[in-house]
């Protein structure tokens, strides 16, 4: 059993295997691109029935043998990632020969996401981006209020004036989330509005003042510099190089005067 | 007396009370969110007004209670999230019965904006924008001026030509604020104008060289870093860390030098 | 003579006569805003036209008095905003009586400009401004060729297909303006364009990717970087603080030293 | 041999030469920017043909002085700017008399690119700009991959709702990326669709959420930041000189000490 376990790490860390499931992942990205041309997946459909189910069992053999390779079952678990994998492919399993086709299919096109979890610097960027996820949760609660707050009073306002806009109170969020991307925000959603009301305006310059030219850079200057700095860790900038070497002769400093003691 | 005021003091500090009043303020969220659907609103019109008198109350007695639990009426009212939370709930007592229901309704959701005076993080971050305000003077004054002048010559030139977008100066301030974030503004605004008066282009291009392009990314760079380096002082570079180990040795040396003495 | 320049000079530096000159040119950009509405513009014109003659034989009372109280003309024309004063003040008189109304109209708005000049912090950002212009040479020229290049070429390949966006080069360049700040890129113009020329897409999207993604971005990172660096001199950084401190240290360290000596 | 090699070595670095080529190469861009005038181009045709051959042969006659007085032929096609003169300028005498009119029409806009090859300053802010697309590999794979599964899972689910937008996977691509820039995303592509399929609002505000606030974000400031950086090498911030100084300061002090040893 042992020495099973130790091939399979041997194997799972080997360069040739690695390069295998990328190309598998790339094979497996081209089939699910192919298939969205009717023409190819109307004459081809057995074909890509049969390469679909050949490369869901290499990857499942891939994964039983990075689980057997690994040092426990729980340690498999462990990486998220891992676990990432395991689903994927799991749930491909597990829904074939389902109705649910169009399930299956977008399963399979999120089997092109494995690229990240087995390519490391994608996996390396990937986490510090996930990671900046609970730094944000302050500001996300703001947005949240915010876009609520302006959401019911949309809604209460311009709901019988705009009710393809602001019907609803989702209907309302989503032209909200329209507005802070500035998307047809005057032509499409205020000039209509303001023209049976004419004192709107002030709802939609003061929801993109405070949203679009301040929350939404916040939002964004948090992301950016949080992953910035996850990569700067690795290379130490000139300015801590040059306080590093200051220290050290310091340090030099202080051993000539407690040599002379 | 004083009994009272500890006694409140501590309620107003502990854990429950505050969890209770953000419960409470969520209640009130979910229930201007279900007023904005005509069906609830029509049906369940007695149950809204109750809940809503239900919880107007218990807010005043929070309030009170936070009222009495601090050291002095004018401490209470020196923070302005008290006298925010204060003018909230009164607003709602004296306008209760009034025939200003859109008023009293507008009131109801903004009391979710309470949620902002009892978490501490998110009043932390408001107040962070907020005091980013003062430092923005002089670049709003410069907007102000820019918008300004603009505003008067687009009437002056454009006012027969398109009297929707800068019939008046009002119009204009409107039209440029949605030129500005770029939203229509060729499509919509300038090509129109252009087809009458084929000099107008320079009119739309200066102002979104200089407005778009610098004024507010020069304001949005300004609130950007106020509110980042209101965040960072909490936590010290590394640079600062190495700065102050270097200082702690340098100590040491000058020390070593005096003992010698 | 000197004793006059001395009470000028005295004149020009009081409070009284800056508050004095600000809201003169507030009530000229009321002045103004209020000219471009018909109703006050038809009916008062003679008041209006007084209140204009009144306000330019004061400042330019205003600008004798601040040229005799320099210490020499060639002083006085030395700082450009006194230039620009003398300019926007002399203009009106030259223009006087002349049938170019516009011009004379927005000789007036531009008068409000003149804030600039008074109020120094306006002055300070806007020099800060004006002295980012020479250090971004090289961009405005990499932006020149890459606008010029893409004019000419949309113009040789779209004259036919889309003469209302690239009939001529003045043309194409206008709408590669539009295109570079995003607006209605796609649905006005290169949608109409790939239905004719189904391979257009390259040029559209190269020119996104390469102008409003990279060109622009880096236009205004300078800008606001220059900006930001020039009202940064005034106050040190708490890192530049800490080893100005360290600096002071390693001095008496040194002194220390050579006592002993 | 020698004396020749010299002897053009000396004139490719002469002033005179260098000015000679920038105003041939504006000359040029004018040029190519008077043909795509009809009027013009049809009745200066020959006019146009002649300078342009006369301009194809001095740049010719340039880069073989360049080539002669450069130490060795491998040299000169090591620079990689250098190539791109020679094909700039070799394909222009290979294509000549081709019926390929448009190819060539645009190879002559090209040589207006030569600018960067002979201007120092453009061709290092090209250079700093070119160094960062190695540093950008993680990134851009990940918005290949985040293009591709988005694609794929459009055109499977928007195929025969909006044809025009998501038919075909590069249609798909097209539409997301006008999606990204934000451009219609909504009036023009998402509100139709959303039309038929109440539940498609998730897949555009997913896509813009992680596609235009997150990764483009991320793109942008790796760029900005990269070539900033190259910039700023040249000239060390006042903490780095400060840092230098300390340094310097310690030296001394090391010195004293062993001195007195």
């Amino acid at each position: 059993m042992r020495t099973i376990r130790k091939k399979c790490a041997v194997l799972a860390d080997h360069p040739a295997f690695y390069n295998t499931i990328i190309i598998l992942i790339i094979l497996n990205a081209i089939l699910v691109g192919l298939e969205t041309y009717n023409y190819i997946a109307e004459n081809y459909l057995n074909w890509i029935f049969i390469a679909d189910r050949i490369l869901l069992w290499i990857f499942t053999i891939e994964i039983v043998i990075r689980l057997i390779g690994s040092s426990s079952v729980k340690a498999f678990f462990k990486d998220p990632w891992s676990v990432f994998d395991f689903v994927i492919v799991l749930s491909g399993h597990l829904l074939v020969g389902s109705h649910y086709v169009m399930v299956l299919r977008i399963l399979r096109v999120l089997r092109v996401l494995r690229a990240i979890s087995i390519i490391p610097s994608l996996r390396k960027m990937v986490n510090a981006l996930l990671l900046t996820i609970p730094s944000m949760g302050t500001i996300m609660l703001l947005l949240g209020i915010f876009f609520y707050i302006y959401g019911v009073i949309g809604t209460m306002l311009y709901q019988s004036i705009a009710p393809e806009y602001f019907g609803t109170l989702h209907q309302s969020l989503l032209t909200l989330f329209q507005v802070i991307t500035l998307e047809s925000w005057a032509s499409g959603v205020m000039r209509p509005i303001l023209a049976e009301d004419p004192s709107s305006w002030w709802y939609f310059v003061t929801f993109i003042l405070i949203g679009a030219f301040v929350i939404v850079n916040l939002f964004v200057g948090v992301v950016v510099n949080n992953v910035e700095e996850a990569n700067r860790e690795d290379t130490p900038s000139p300015t801590d190089i040059k306080l590093t070497e200051l220290q050290a002769e310091l340090q030099e400093v202080k051993e000539l005067l407690k040599e002379k003691k």
